[in-house]
C-alpha cells in the first residue's frame, strides 16, 4: 500500500504515522510550506516532501486530501483526472462529488478534533468511510481496519450530521467552558475549580444518554435559582442570553 | 468531630462516606424518607436514622444540610436555634442568610455533579468554603481538608458565580450532547460515534484555555460549512437557534 499524503496537519501527521506503524509505505508528502513537508516527510522511511502539486506521484494507491476544506477544490483541480489510486478527502462537510473527476474516489472523516501536539489514539477513533463504489468503500474499509478498528461506513448526509454533531459536542461546548472561564476570571476564580466536573460531565454521557444524567436548576425547573443567575446575568447580556435560550430548551425538554 | 447529616442523596451519602472513613463518627442520618436515612445510616457505625426533624441530635459538632435547596427553609425552621454545632448547607445559590438564625453556621460547596452510583473521589473534588466568622471559616477548612485537600475560601457571590459556572459548563454541554444524540438518533447514526470528541474536549481545557483550543467553522469563520450547517437545520428551529448563538458568539470572540 503506497500512501501519499497531501497536507502535513494534525490529520495528516497522525493518520500518517498510524499507517506507517502498520507498515503501510507512505511515499510522499505534500504541503503548500516546504518545510512542514519535510518535517513530517522525515519521520517515515521513504518518503518525498513536495511543495509542488504538479510533482505529485501517480504511482499511489490512496492520496489522502488532510488540508482545510478551503483548500480541497485547489487540491482536486492541480492533481492528474487519470490518478489510478483511490483519492480520499477528510472533510466532514465537503459533498464527495468535490472527487467526481477522479476514477476511484472516497472519504475517511473522523468525528474528532484532531490536535497535532496532543497523544492520541488513531485506533480509539472513529472514522466515516464513504467510497464512489461498493468495491471503493470496501477497500476503504480494508485499508482503514487495521489502523482504526471503529470505522463505519456513512453517506454524505450521515456525515454532515456527524459533522453538525461534533460543533454542537466539540465547538460549542467549548464556547460554554469559556464562558465559565470569563465569568470566573472576573472575580478571581481559578478555572481549576470547575475543571473535575467538565470531566465528570464527558465521562457520564459514556456510559448513558445525555437525556438521564441531565440535572441543575433548568431541569428541575427551579424558577427561584434561574432568576438568580440571571439577575447576576443581567451586566453581560451574552451570556445571559445562552443562558436563557439553552434553560428554555432544558425546561422544555423535561416537561 | 461527631456529624448529623441531614439529607441522604448524593452529597450527603458521598461525603458521609469520605468523613467516615477518616475517623470522623456519623451520629446521625436524617431523611424525609425513613428507609432512605436506614440505608446510608447503616453503613455507618454508631450512626442512627432518623425521619424525624424533632429527634435530631442537639450534640453534634457538624450538621452537614445535604438536600435539596427548596428543602433548606422547612429544615432550618425545624432545627433548635441554640445548637451549638456548626451548621453548613451544600448548595451553590443559596445565601448563607437563611442560616443565620445558628450561631456558628457556613456552606460547604462542591462545583461538581455528584451522583450517588458513580465512584467518585471526594478527595479530587474542590469544595468552596464559606463561615459565619473567621473562626468558623478556619473551622471548616480544619475539618474539610483531610477528606477534600481543595477547598477554597469563597464569599457568597463568588460562590454564585461558580454555581453559574458550573450550570454553563455542566448543564448546558449536557444538552448541547442531548442535542447531538437527537440528530444522530433521526439519521440511525450510533451516538457512540460522538463519545471520543467529547472526552477529548474535557480533556483540552484541563491543560489550557478555552479560547486556545477552539475550533471549528465558527472559529475559522467559514461561513460556507457554518450555512451548510443551517440549511440542514432548518428543519429543526430549536436546534438552529442554538447553532446561530453559539457562532455568533464564537466569531465575536475571534474578531
Amino acid at each position: 500500500m503506497k500512501i501519499v499524503l497531501i497536507g502535513s496537519g494534525n490529520v495528516a501527521s497522525h493518520l500518517g504515522k498510524a499507517f506507517a506503524a502498520y507498515g503501510y509505505q507512505i511515499i510522499q508528502v505534500y504541503s503548500f510550506t516546504k518545510a512542514n513537508a519535510d518535517a513530517l516527510a522525515f519521520g517515515f522511511t521513504a518518503a518525498l516532501a513536495t511543495d509542488s502539486l504538479a510533482q505529485i506521484r501517480t504511482d499511489g494507491d490512496l492520496y489522502i486530501l488532510a488540508v482545510s476544506d478551503t483548500a480541497i477544490p485547489t487540491i482536486v483541480e492541480a492533481l492528474p483526472a487519470d490518478l489510478v489510486g483511490l483519492v480520499v478527502h477528510c472533510s466532514g462537510a465537503t459533498d464527495t462529488a468535490i472527487l467526481k473527476k477522479f476514477a476511484n474516489s472516497g472519504v475517511i472523516y473522523p468525528p474528532q478534533s484532531i490536535s497535532k501536539n496532543i497523544t492520541l489514539q488513531i485506533s480509539e477513533i472513529p472514522f466515516c468511510l464513504e467510497g464512489n463504489s461498493p468495491k471503493n468503500l470496501a477497500l476503504l474499509q480494508e485499508i482503514m481496519s487495521p489502523i482504526a478498528p471503529h470505522c463505519i461506513p456513512c453517506d454524505s448526509k450521515q456525515r454532515l450530521i456527524l459533522h453538525i454533531g461534533a460543533v454542537f459536542v466539540n465547538n460549542f461546548s467549548n464556547l460554554l467552558f469559556q464562558c465559565a472561564y470569563e465569568l470566573l476570571e472576573q472575580y478571581n476564580l481559578p478555572f481549576e475549580l470547575l475543571k473535575p466536573i467538565i470531566i465528570e460531565t464527558a465521562n457520564k454521557v459514556q456510559q448513558e444518554a445525555p437525556r438521564d444524567v441531565q440535572t441543575g436548576p433548568a431541569r428541575r425547573n427551579d424558577e427561584i435559582t434561574i432568576n438568580k443567575h440571571l439577575d447576576f446575568l443581567s451586566q453581560d447580556k451574552e451570556k445571559a442570553e445562552i443562558y436563557q435560550l439553552l434553560t428554555a430548551q432544558i425546561i422544555k425538554r423535561n416537561k
